[in-house]
């Protein structure tokens, strides 16, 4: 079972969908990077079982995202908003009116807030 | 039943984790505005039938916004892109240079292209 970061991304959109098991055992497995032993004595429960909480969760996961696609828009939008950054760095750079300046500041801060959305 | 403009929002989203029969009657009365008798017909069940598939449905798309909120995050994320956007519709009013200029026009289409993964 290789370790698979985009395990961790479908966890951000999807694991309100799992069972309190499955997530426990995905998030020791993938974000604190626990062993299947660790975490079967953490569980109180064989590493089989351990195994079969993660492995029927991550097919879970990967079924929401067949479905529903919602990681491959965030990760769209995600890609445009750091274009979109990168120009309003640009802009900055750039010898703009005071009040174009403040205009471009404050879009530099609403995208920080569209990124912490993502 | 109040005839909700949120289902459709939640449709959106959602709607690859309902059953294909869930699917049509509330497709067919949200997005169609069919009445219960005519998708009854069309679907060749009960008025009664009709309506269990679309208060399960209905309940089902409830259940997974409140368990990942992921309507709640577009819309915030798309409040935030409209604000984008009128910034940049002042900046194209500035009297500006040609290369800032094109950045601006090159700002609007990203911003389009994220308002159609939205």
């Amino acid at each position: 079972m290789a370790k698979d970061l985009s395990v961790s991304d479908l966890m951000d959109f999807y694991s309100g969908l799992l069972t309190e098991k499955q997530k426990e055992a995905i998030e020791l497995y993938y974000n604190q990077d626990f062993s299947l032993a660790e975490i079967a004595e953490h569980m109180d429960i064989s590493r089989q079982g351990v195994r079969d909480f993660i492995k029927r969760g991550e097919k879970q996961l990967e079924d929401f995202e067949e479905n529903l696609g919602l990681l491959k828009r965030f990760s769209k939008i995600s890609k445009e908003l750091a274009k979109l950054s990168d120009d309003v760095e640009s802009l900055k750079r750039s010898r703009l009116s005071k009040a174009d300046e403040d205009l471009v500041i404050s879009m530099g801060k609403i995208i920080k807030t569209i990124e912490n959305e993502l």
